[in-house]
């Protein structure tokens, strides 16, 4: 079945100069195996000839990685102060509704939110009732703010980025004003690149708000990893043609986030850096920046 | 390879006196097959008689379905406050921890959490501590406790379980002093069956309340659907020998419920009393009380 194309130099399959196999020049019953563990590597390969798959191939170099960072959840500890801020700013509209479905739509567009919530309820309100309620919950949250703090490593992990030069911007469902509060716990400038609500016409999980924030930074969405704690950030990602991350620090489960498209979920953005060579991004926990 | 036992009579293999199919009356190699939506009915079976499968057994009937429910997440909405709540108590210590950590705790044993909490933190507190902390945070839930309301549907399930003759009981690892606000949401006397922690040895992932809330209404725990927000429930109806039944309505997701051993998973008592069914329990949701 499988034939073993030169025994006295089988590692030149895997020699360093081969960055990239492509899969067009192996039929589709090919298989290489390589036997590790033995005092010599054993490599059987069948349906590729030996000096093909030595020569270098030529191919476009996949650009460098960036990355566009959702907020809330993602990057500061706010999910459960803006559940609790929209449940009592509902109630206040005899809207009442569980919790937990509200934590599940958080991360939406503000519209798209009120109008989930609205068909769950069966209930109907006017532009002037969901103004209204946008400014309570903005109240009732801005009262709860002091207990809300940056992830860990969150801002370790933009710190570092910024060393090795990587490029990252911020993408948020939110308003700027409750946004650049946001900055302040994580050290960083007014001016670092963000895009709110605000500046584009719809808001997760359309992909507006990820397609804007790659245009700032000057970088294809098709490569930049979008990281977020709601599968709203996942579905937009996809719709941008980016990949995404997961993070669980917005209290979703794993599954849900990998249900949605993520390539990878990890707990927190300490997590993240710790793992960033999983995303291409090499040695940045090896820093100090990244240690701690 | 598949016989077909009699052309003529292929119904009476799944005639209504068989309530009971035992599997070893069946080869490893048995077979069958019904293919639905053509004229006639198509029974192909294999390894078993006809003749015997026709006939009536004799086995022992299950017992009649019982309930032991969670209460913070599956019969109120209180999670949240709770998290919350754990959060600002924390803090207050100089304990910052990621609120999504703490909502995945909630509902172990105070002790297991606060435990689980500090060996996440590498911090140790002393018992004065710990019992400043357990106080610190029923004042943070009792100050938000006007926001909290029965789930959807919980009362109603509750009065048609009772007005069917059906045992409940309330498990909760919460305390007597909490619990009993609860029961006013419900629309349940004081007297309602109901195990706190105060009452037992060990909360839950252990077993303890669950058995306790058994023995309290008279049943077998193995004939008992345990039912509850978190996976503490689900692992400590495991260890108590019941089927657990998991909701959405604690924030979890359906997938770690499922993962953790959920039989079945609903969105909240609304639902459960909708599917009660699927329980075992015929008929519920089609009396007056069930519908709305």
């Amino acid at each position: 079945m499988f034939v073993l194309p030169d025994e006295h130099q089988p590692a030149r399959l895997f020699a360093p100069t081969i960055r990239y196999f492509p899969r067009l020049t192996l039929s589709s019953r090919a298989a290489a195996t390589v036997a590790l563990g033995q005092p010599e590597l054993n490599v059987t390969v069948a349906g590729v000839t030996e000096s093909r798959a030595a020569e270098q191939v030529e191919y476009e170099q996949p650009a460098a990685p960036s990355f566009l960072f959702d907020l809330d959840g993602t990057l500061i500890d706010s999910v459960y102060q803006h559940v609790i801020a929209w449940r009592n700013a509902l109630a206040k509209l005899d809207i009442n509704l569980s919790v937990w479905r509200i934590h599940r739509r958080i991360g939406m567009s503000g519209g798209l939110f009120v109008s989930a919530l609205l068909r769950e309820t069966g209930r109907s309100l006017s532009a002037h009732d969901i103004e209204l309620l946008q400014q309570d919950h903005a109240a009732e949250y801005l009262a709860q703010v002091d207990s809300v703090t940056a992830l860990p490593g969150a801002p370790q992990l933009l710190a570092t980025l910024t060393s090795f030069g990587v490029r990252w911007a911020i993408a948020t469902s939110g308003r700027r004003v409750m946004a650049e509060q946001a900055l302040r716990l994580l050290d960083l400038p007014a001016d670092v690149p963000m895009v709110t609500r605000d500046m584009v016409q719809h808001a997760k999980p359309d992909p507006d708000l990820f397609l804007a924030a790659a245009a700032l930074i000057g970088v294809d969405p098709r490569s930049a990893w979008v990281v977020g704690d709601s599968v709203w950030d996942l579905l937009a990602a996809r719709r941008a043609g980016a990949l995404g991350v997961g993070l669980l620090s917005g209290g979703y489960g794993r599954e849900e986030l990998e249900r949605a498209g993520a390539y990878r979920v990890y707990n927190d953005p300490a997590e993240l850096l710790l793992r960033a060579d999983e995303l291409g991004v090499r040695n940045l926990a090896s820093t100090p920046d990244g240690t701690d």
